[in-house]
C-alpha cells in the first residue's frame, strides 16, 4: 500500500471520528489501524480500526469506514477448537452501514460494489444500521459491509479478536498490518 | 425509590447522552435501568445504564452519571466457578470519572463523599478518566467511582454481566432494576 494512500485514510478517519463525536486519544490515533487488506485500493476496499482493549474474554473496537468503503467478506472461525470463532456486535455511531449475512438476497441493495469485487462478495441479506442501530452475528457466519456516502463509525463489541485467523471469501486479501 | 425521582435521574441522563453526542434508540431509553441501588438517595448515589449487548461470551453498556453521582463500591466476583468474576474496562466518553481501586491511597482525592456514606467506599487509590481515557479492572477487584461536576458518559467493555451476583461493601445496597 501506497504510504500517500494510508495517510489519505488516516487523515479521512480522524475527520470523520470528530464528526462522530468520538473522543480517542492522540496515542490512539497515532497507532489506529489503516489497512486496505492487501488489495491496494483503500478509497474502495479498506477499513481503518483503533482497538481500545483486546483481551482473553473480550474485544471492544471502534471501527471506520470512509464514504463507500467495503470491508471485504469474511469469517470468523474456531480457533484452537476452544469456542465456537469470535462473535461481535456491531453497533452503528455515526452515518449508515450496509451489512450483509446469509440469508435472502435483498432486491435493489444499497450497497454500491465494484464490478471486480462481487464474485467475493457471496452473501446478500442487507441489514441497515444508523446511528443507534446494533446488530449480533452468531460466531463463524459470513458477512461484509459497506459504509454510505458520508461514511461511517460503527463500535464493534466482541468475544476475543484474533485477526490472523479471519478467513476471507477474496484469497487475495491479506490482513497484516500496514 | 420515589417515581418522581427515576423521572429526574431519567430526564438528566438523556440530556447527558444527548450533550455526549451518543445515539440511542427510543426503546433503549424506555428500557434505560435507572437505579438508587435501594438507598433512596438518586441524586448522590445510583447510575444510569443502557446495556447494548449481554451475551455468553461479551457486554457492552453505556453507564450515565448524573453531576457527582457516586456508584458506589462493589466487585464481581467468580460466579459458579465458572471464571475469575467479571472483568471490565471503562472507557470515558464524556465528562469526567474518579474511580478508586486498591493500592496507595492518593491525597486530596477529587471524589467528593458525603458522610454517611465514607465507611463504606475503602478503597482509594484515584484514576482518572477523561474523555478517551480506559481503565481495566481485573476480575472480582474491590473499586466505586463519582462523576465530575458536569456528569459522565462512561462506555463498559466486559465479560458477561451477571449483576445480582455483584458483591457491595455498603450491606444496605439492593441491586434490583426500579
Amino acid at each position: 500500500m501506497k504510504t500517500k494512500d494510508i495517510e489519505m485514510a488516516r487523515t479521512a478517519a480522524i475527520a470523520l471520528l470528530r464528526k462522530a463525536r468520538i473522543a480517542v486519544t492522540a496515542e490512539e490515533i497515532e497507532t489506529m489501524e489503516v489497512t486496505d487488506l492487501g488489495l491496494g485500493d483503500i478509497k474502495r476496499v479498506g477499513v481503518e480500526i483503533i482497538v481500545y482493549e483486546n483481551n482473553d474474554r473480550y474485544c471492544a473496537k471502534e471501527l471506520v469506514l470512509l464514504p463507500r468503503q467495503i470491508c471485504p467478506e469474511h469469517r470468523h472461525p474456531r480457533v484452537n477448537g476452544r469456542n465456537m470463532g469470535k462473535k461481535e456486535t456491531f453497533r452503528c455511531r455515526y452515518g449508515e452501514i450496509y451489512l450483509y449475512v446469509a440469508g435472502e438476497r435483498t432486491v435493489r441493495p444499497k450497497a454500491k460494489v465494484p464490478k471486480e469485487y462481487k464474485p467475493f462478495l457471496t452473501v446478500g441479506h442487507e441489514i441497515v444500521l444508523r446511528p443507534g442501530d446494533m446488530y449480533t452475528l452468531p460466531p463463524n457466519s459470513l458477512h461484509w459491509f459497506q459504509s454510505g456516502d458520508r461514511g461511517a463509525v460503527v463500535s464493534e463489541f466482541s468475544s476475543t479478536s484474533t485477526d490472523e485467523n479471519d478467513l476471507y471469501t477474496d484469497p487475495r486479501v491479506r490482513r497484516v498490518r500496514s
